[in-house]
Formats: structure tokens, C-alpha cells, sequence
């Protein structure tokens, strides 16, 4: 038996580097894997801030100016103003050659062919070339999620394809001949779990305990990035998958010092992670929690922290543990009060309404008043 | 001009209530429309939690049991125990008619036809019929988020397809003459924020700034069950948005005391709600994250609170604002300090690399020190 950070250790050295390219409007939330550097100088061209009249500076001495042009907004007209005259600016319109200050319309008064200034203002309202994002600028790094705001900066640079990590495929198999009778809750929970980590859950189906048919159902499911199954890792007849993994490939470890969730299994297949876990359907979600997020997160290139998600709350009564095991306690959260949930490791509701988790550490064997809470 | 607070109390009017069926796999995330009541019993018989050997425990006086059958998982065996017999029942196996105790394998010997149990244990290993969630019980109600916990329910069950509420379709749609000649950065930002509120962004394409074009977009996005445009809402020439919607439907509101975003502007066309953003790309980033989470999640059925993104950080130069003008800094967070990172309302980078945003109260006009931060 090893211990939970031994086996999360392990578990640590499995990692994946696929890229593929997406159009940027689907990009959200994927990871870059490649360092951006700016083609080209945002904005592309001196751009007035206001609706008004582009002049000359040096010209301020006077205030009547001669109206020698317009320029607007998408428009690709060349005007070019001397001493003494002006131009029409609109906002975001190119500013003329020769301009470096723009009057807003609302400081002056257009008398026919001329403008009179009242207030020149204090700024230019010119935002120069490149002074938002410049040229060959490296603007988002290798490793940086796309996000709402990032996206603009993308969008801003005229891309339309960008380069991310691919997220792992995980096959995802149910294993036992009591699904005959039983409906499968493990391949619904293990997919909802890998979705929330940032894999994408690939469905295999269901086999019973047959060992010729697990061997080519996992066979087939090495085609994906990572495998997991539910089931058959006790010590009865009928559990098989001990046995399929050491021949397939290799067994890392095999029972964990937790509960629930002490058979569970790892592996390698085709060198290709496989985790099997139990069939209790309790026992099945807790491996999930503590084991699925690391590996999957690591695997889509993702940032994980358990710690980013605890929260402390006053567990209602004293959890006993086994000394050397560490014991997860599902709890529903309510008024920062922990009340547990757990009834048994088969029975769906000892966590099905939980929202966090109570870890009991190994050298621990009761916890009660105070304690922090994943929060699931 | 309307406070920020009036104007989101405005946009509280709008609901969606539109219901789909998913199927159980596509159902994580979505908010469930229905009560979900139990139409079986689980386990749907009684189920034993160990491998091991069904017996009466009436007859416990004796240690020494004939074996009359064996009952597997998944199995459709009929055995009937009477007394001083015994069935082998392995983990997940209906119990024997007859019998109410299993004996684990390793607390017995098995010696020709007969068992003899050298410790029964304390408790009875089985998981009595319904135990788990009963016939006819409310399991999940309207309302809840379907997560990996409660899935695994839903799975019990045995239900393939579930009643969910549809998410907001949101046209979004870029207006300007400018858009000929910069990129569209506002279309990917705004698809970014719907997205991640629970919407399903639909971009309808640019439109330049001619009213007959702005026109027939909006009428074909009033098919969508919400409408986001840009550009186009301040005082110019070219500035139509006001002059559409108040056409083609009603205005809300139509500048709001708030900095940058002012000029936003909302409305109603075909009872459809149109929120019109400001043109530089980050007043309508700001406008999309003051606006659009709240209105999104509601017309989604997910819950919504702003408070839950909160963090305390200490703002590294006071900032200032406009009395009478709620102002939003968009800030870049390290270490506790949060760092101001606006250049101005039409650059990407016043908000592309920002994590968090300070709003500054009408009331204020200066903060420093330990602030709030909205964490984006």
C-alpha cells in the first residue's frame, strides 16, 4: 500500500505536448502554446481620440484656421495641412500630415470656409502609432489561457488561427457484470469530472468481467491519451483488472492508504496512464477528486491548485479515521456548518449531494470544530 | 444619464424561461427544469457489500452451514436458503431469499459442501433494497446546476434524457466605418463574456455605419434571444445605434454615470433586450463585465453573485474619480498589490493583461489603499 502523495507523486511524471491550431473565436479558455509577438504597430496609424479639427501646434498663435479637409473613420483619403489650416477629424479617422493636435469640435465654431478655436485643450486626443501594442512586441506568453480580455489583444493583432495545447483524451470504461442489473453511474461521473478538469471525455462502454474482453476494450482505449476504468481491482474471482493491466503493461501501484478508494489501481498501457478505480460508486467519485484534476490538468498544460478551492467550515460532528489511511469525508456546506454525508461507499447519496470534501489526515484519527473543506 | 445600480435594476426585467431535453452525458453545467422524482428503487433489490456467504442470522447458534448455491453480480439465479444453509454472494449479488446477514469470505472456511463461519462481524453487509434513494423520492429540484456528484444520481436512475433550460442564444454584432481599416477586437471580448456567463454567443458580422444596414442587422439578430452591439452610441454624425433602436423598439437608457462606458445604451426590439456598447474596445469590455454576467446568468437560470469574485488588494497609487461617475480600474493583481493598468478607454492593453477591476463609488472620489477587487 503506498500513500496518497506517493501515488499523486507518481502519478506526476505523465505529461502530453500535442498543439493544434483554432480559430481564435474558439479559442477561449484553451492554453497558448506559443509565445505571441506583434505583427504589426496597434493602432497601424496616428488616430484621432475626438470629433474635431486636426492642426498644427506651432499654428496656436492665431485662431481662425482654413478648413482644407475631412478625414473619417475607415476612410482612406490622404490630406495634408499647411500652416494656418486645419482638417475635419472624426474619431478613430487617420490624422492628416503635417497635424499633432486635435481641437474637439465642441471648442470651436465653424465660420464658412473657416474654423474659429476657442480652447485649444491641453492634450493632442492623438493616440500615436503603436502606442497600444508595437511591432515584434512578444504580447502574450507560451503557457497563458485565453481569456475575455487577452482575446482582444489577439483580435486586435488580426489573428485568426492561434496555436494551443491540445486538451488529453481520456477513455472512460465501466468494468462489472452487475451492470447487467444496475445502471452505470461511474462512466457519467468520471466524464463530468475529466470535462471540469479540462479533458475531454471519450465514452467506451461497459464490459463485464471477462478478461479476453477487458484486454481488447483497453486495448482499444489506448488510443487515447489516458484511460480509465471503474471496477474490478478488489480481490475476488472476477476482479480482472490487476491482472489485464500487469500483462498489458504495468501496475505503479496498487491500494492507496485512503478511504473509500483503497483498491484503486495505476498503470501503464502502451505508455499511456490507465487508472482504475473502484467500482463503489462513492469510493469511485472520492479517486476522482483526489486524482483525476492533477494528472488532467498537468496533461491540457492548465494550472493546478487544490488550495485555490478550500474553504474552512464547522464540521457538525467528529470524524473518526483509521490510523494510517486517510479518510475523505464528503460534506454538504450550509451557514459554514460541514454536515457530513456519507453512508457508504456503494451508496450514490453519500456524496451525490455533497459540495466539498473533508480531508482526515493519516496520522490524525479525529477531526471535529474547524476544518478545511475542498470545495467540490 | 442613469447610476449604474438603476440601470442594472432595469435590465432585471428580462428572463428567459425556454426548455430543452439533453441527453444525460450533455447535461453537466446545465440547470435542470424539472424536479427529478425517483421512479425506482436503488439497489432495486438487496444487495450484498462484500464477497462472502448469505446465511439467517437466526441460526447463528451453530458455526457450521450447508452451501446451497451462489448468487454473482449481475446474476438472474433464484437461490432460497433455509435453516443451517448458506449461499456464496459475492459484492454487488441480490441476497438469497431467506437470508439477512453475509458473513465476509475471509471470517469463514469452506470444507466439502459445508462453511464454517468463525466470526459473523457486527454488521449485516448488505445495502437493503431502496436504501440508497427510495421509489417516488424527490431527488434533485428545479434549479440545481447538474455537477459530478449529482449526475452520478441521475445515472442511478437509469435517466437517459433530462429537462434542462436553454441557454441564451446572444447575437453579437460590430458596428463602425473604422472596422475597414483596424481589426474587430469588441466581437471576440463580448463572445468571451457571454460565453463564460452561460450564453451562446453568435456573431452576426460588422456593419458599417450606414442606418439602413444597422437596421436590417438588428431585425435578423431579434431572432436571437439577446442582442449586443458596438460602436456607435456617442454624439456624432455617424453615431446611429440611438436613432435604430428607439425605431425599431424602445430605449431603456441611454448613458450611464459611469467611467469608461458612459454612453451605453439599452433597449428593447421585439420584446428581444439590446445592449449597445461603446465602441473602444475597453469601455465595452468594462460594460461587458458591469452588464452582461447578470443578465446572462438570470435569462440562464444560474445564479448570480458578484460578491463571490471579491478579493481584498492593496491598490498601489490612489486613483481618482469624477464625482457623480462610478469608475472602474481595470488592475493587473501580484502579490496583494493590485496595479492600475488603464492608458485609455480605446487601447486593448488599458484592460487586456488585467485580472481584476476597482470600482470607485459615485460618492468617492479618491481611492487608496486596501481595496476591493473584482477578480475577472
Amino acid at each position: 500500500m503506498i500513500t496518497v502523495d506517493d501515488a499523486t507523486e507518481i502519478l506526476n511524471r505523465f505529461s502530453l505536448d500535442r498543439r493544434t491550431y483554432v480559430e481564435l473565436k474558439d479559442s477561449f479558455g484553451r492554453v497558448l502554446a506559443e509565445d505571441i509577438i506583434s505583427g504589426i504597430d496597434v493602432p497601424s496609424f496616428d488616430r484621432s481620440d475626438m470629433d474635431g479639427y486636426a492642426i498644427r501646434d506651432r499654428d496656436l498663435g492665431g485662431r481662425r484656421f482654413k478648413l482644407v479637409g475631412e478625414m473619417h473613420a475607415g476612410g482612406d483619403r490622404d490630406v495634408t495641412i499647411g500652416k494656418g489650416e486645419c482638417s475635419w477629424v472624426a474619431t478613430g479617422a487617420n490624422i492628416p500630415d503635417g497635424a499633432n493636435l486635435v481641437v474637439p469640435v465642441e471648442n470651436t465654431e465653424k465660420i464658412g470656409d473657416d474654423v474659429i478655436i476657442y480652447e485649444p485643450g491641453k492634450e493632442s486626443h492623438i493616440s500615436e502609432r503603436g502606442c497600444d501594442i508595437k511591432r515584434e512586441e512578444v504580447v502574450l506568453s507560451k503557457g497563458c489561457i485565453v481569456n475575455d480580455r487577452n482575446i482582444g489583444i489577439l483580435a486586435a493583432l488580426g489573428i485568426k488561427n492561434v496555436q494551443v495545447y491540445d486538451a488529453p483524451d481520456v477513455a472512460i470504461i465501466s468494468t462489472g457484470d452487475e451492470l447487467a442489473r444496475i445502471n452505470d453511474v461511474n462512466s457519467m461521473t468520471l466524464s463530468a469530472i475529466v470535462a471540469q478538469s479540462g479533458g475531454l471525455p471519450v465514452f467506451m462502454g461497459t464490459v463485464t468481467d471477462d478478461i479476453y474482453r477487458i484486454k481488447q476494450k483497453i486495448k482499444e482505449a489506448a488510443e487515447y491519451d489516458f484511460i480509465i476504468t471503474s471496477g474490478g481491482i478488489s480481490s475476488g474471482k472476477k476482479d480482472l483488472l490487476p491482472i489485464v493491466v500487469s500483462e498489458l503493461g504495468d501496475v505503479l501501484f496498487h491500494r492507496v492508504k485512503m478511504r473509500p478508494g483503497m483498491p484503486m489501481l495505476a498503470g501503464v498501457v502502451d505508455e499511456k496512464p490507465i487508472l482504475c478505480m473502484p467500482g463503489n460508486v462513492t469510493s469511485c467519485l472520492v479517486c476522482g477528486h483526489v486524482f483525476l484534476p492533477p494528472i488532467i490538468r498537468r496533461m491540457a498544460h492548465l494550472p493546478f491548485a487544490r488550495a485555490g478551492d478550500v474553504r474552512r467550515a464547522r464540521l457538525l460532528e467528529a470524524a473518526v479515521s483509521e490510523y494510517g489511511m486517510r479518510r475523505y469525508l464528503p460534506v454538504k456546506l450550509v451557514d459554514g456548518v460541514a454536515y457530513p454525508t456519507f453512508k457508504g461507499s456503494s451508496l450514490i447519496t453519500s456524496i451525490g449531494c455533497a459540495d466539498g470534501i473533508v480531508a482526515i489526515g493519516e496520522e490524525e484519527t479525529l477531526t471535529e470544530g474547524e476544518v478545511d473543506v475542498w470545495v467540490l
